[in-house]
């Protein structure tokens, strides 16, 4: 540790000293905010684990267009005033997310770059919006902005014969799954759906990309490691007792959005206490809930839910945060 | 009504005597609630009638989901510091509805039982955000934490295996409803559709439940029993004079929203007057345009509206209240 | 223009005089407060365009639906005590589009007519509403009124069965549009379809109408025709980079969001300079994607964007306002 943070001073120096330094200390920690940290060693094992997973699953367009949002979405914010949010990243991490998700569900085309460039620009503009709106209730964006330009974009490209979906579900009214045995798989794959579910918050189904996103948590917070990793296992188990599809949880699609909840309302918005666990409990809990609610809310247009299951619970339970916990322990 | 006065002193003095008299006082407030009353003996007659609904469909499960749903928000709302709205019961009715909500349209199972409790216990969190949030405007939450919080569960239960539909409807494309000769019903069955409306409240389609509801308000406030008779009745006209769908205008359901479209905005935010008449007027032929609005617009995802009309419609007549109505009527 | 301001002013004199003159001053304000015009000749062209698009489609109820509409509104208006909005024509403009609309999108019948007086009323009242909620960050409502209270009625026009559609898009799961040569009709119709997308603000197809429209913005702004036939022009290009259905951009129905997101942004809301100029470039760009998108989201449920696409777009970038633009700029 004492490396780690003689290496630390020596990079804050840097950042002071050389503009083009400062600039990759800020993209970094746009990376490491999507998972709320303000750290730029947790960026840069996050965007490790992000190369990884893209290139493993055959998509390296998903890698570079999460490079190339953040960058977009850096520069951007440069132009607004409030430079302490810039510094820690806020204006980063929403494009970070435009930039993977295009890849992941649309054909690359030079449009889709074109998209990416677009859409991490209104994800600033959004950014900055809808932290206005909310300051009223003291809540924070979370990451509203990145899946609302998402959904606009993916939404118009039915529309508009040049954007080719590669892996938007099929729009369809909603049908009930059918009874399987879900917990079937819980045996050997626990410990695999995980590590799927930390991975699936940038959109990958990866164990080694899930470990290192554990290990770039731990790096700036402890208990934000802890909470991932709890609320993954946590919405494992909801999703499987309320026999959702197998794969799915499997693939860690329950968990993502619950691994947020737990890192937000556990370790973010409020300091750990026994109070806050149960709180949290109820919270991740919920937001399979929400999940399951939103997989059939989208199902005729043909969207995936991002992570909006993960920004409503976070939201209606963060809202409350002033009446509910003590008030030392609000963040 | 001496009698009635005399009980009620002394009922009032168990109260302050005895915790668990309280607790039962509040819970019967929080069913008394959902129509706006803070009575007690409100409360019981509600219960009553519930009970007498429930059975006398085949479904007691709806009964003792009410007082379980009732029972768990009560208990919750014990841990915020807000004693005076506790006290009212406002923690209480929208849990009281989720227990009503959820064995109305799904099989019951202990896993739905389980549905219950957390339901209710979300829709405490989910009363205070909103509460919290509109609180910028001055209008209440009304049952938006419960229609809310239902929804969540019953598009869930699509997604998982163990949450089967008894009532929901089939996700399906709206079409347009075949002109059919909606007024002959009329004749004989008005009596009895202006109560189906009242009870539908309660997602029952009972007579008696109608009436006793109806002498549950009027113990409480005479005007929001007799707004809650005009508005049922009012309701059916306009469906009826907009050919709805027959069978549904008889069974109350273009009514209940417009029912607590009246009871809200003719007596329970304003004071009745010439010009709150006019405005609850219009507000409530509008709450059955809302009405028909969202049974497309849940179509094709296969739940129902709840009592959402009637969020949607008041929230817009009331946030105004400031601007239209003189400082003397505004509640 | 000497001729002009000597007609001008000799109009503000009768407008004082006489309460009639007044209140036709008023209502034609309103016609023209749609493309955010505080001027009576504005309004008087506009509804000129209105009258000969209307008769020239072969639908006159459009446009005494329009005057209708307008009317009932500025007669509502009048019991507001917020006198300076109201001869401004702010209580107009919503009613004059509802009175558009439902003729364009129903078989006009007496209860039809009715829909409109009650639309208009409704969408004063929420004028009203959504102005309040939205002072709270210092932006205006828009068309968001009309937009809302419109699609309640055609929502509902699928359940009552005396609301027959004339125009309505049948309600489908969207597909992804198959790739054509949309650029191809650019060479002769690329003069029409920017007319054409000027005039889709009161949702009509016609060149003569769109001139009008653009001459009526010119009396009182010339940016503000500027912008509009700008923001048809770069609507019209950004939909065919992207290839969307040729004939909807002929038509211009890719266009007439993008329009009053170019005016309101580049002229009303803003003074006109470098930067501001490349916010509106983004911001109209970005509305041609939120109108794809919109056009996905609403396909299973049939009804049409209306002008919604401009309002979410011209909200997401004007509530940024006092953060992105120096404080000169501000409107």
């Amino acid at each position: 540790m004492t490396v780690l943070s003689g290496i630390s001073s020596r990079w804050a120096q840097l950042t002071h000293a050389n503009v083009v330094v400062e600039f990759i200390d800020v993209t970094l920690r746009g990376c490491a905010q999507v998972m709320f940290q303000n750290n730029p060693l947790t960026g840069l094992i996050f965007f490790i684990a992000i190369f990884i997973a893209a290139y493993g699953e055959g998509n390296p367009a998903a890698a570079y267009g999460c490079v190339l949002g953040t960058v977009v979405a850096t520069l951007a914010g440069l132009s607004l005033p409030d430079r302490k949010a810039w510094l820690a990243g806020l204006y980063g991490y929403n494009g970070c997310l435009v930039g993977v998700a295009l890849p992941t569900f649309l054909v690359m085309t030079p449009m889709v770059w074109g998209c990416i460039v677009i859409g991490s620009l209104v994800a600033v503009i959004a950014t900055v919006c809808i932290a206005d709106i909310l300051k009223t209730w003291k809540i924070a964006a979370l990451t509203a902005p990145f899946v609302l330009t998402t959904w606009v974009i993916l939404l118009a490209s039915y529309a508009f014969s040049d954007l080719h979906s590669s892996g938007l579900p099929s729009p369809a009214l909603p049908h009930s799954e059918v009874g399987e045995v879900a917990l079937a798989w819980m045996g050997t794959a626990l410990y695999a759906s995980i590590f799927h579910g930390i991975s699936q918050v940038y959109l990958f189904s990866s164990v080694i990309a899930g470990i290192l996103f554990v290990i770039g948590l731990a790096v700036s917070s402890l208990w934000a490691a802890v909470f991932a990793v709890a609320g993954s296992l946590l919405a494992l188990l909801t999703a499987s007792l309320l026999s959702a599809n197998g794969l799915s949880i499997e693939a860690g699609l329950y968990s993502f959005s619950a691994v947020l909840t737990a890192i937000a309302l556990g370790s973010t918005f409020n300091q750990p206490s026994w109070r806050v666990l149960a709180y949290t409990l109820i919270g991740v809990v919920f937001t399979v809930f929400v999940q399951g609610a939103m997989n059939t809310l989208l199902a005729p247009i043909g969207i995936p839910t991002l992570t909006m299951p993960f920004v409503l619970a976070s939201w209606l339970f963060l809202v409350p945060n002033q009446d509910v916990m003590p008030p030392h322990r609000q963040a």
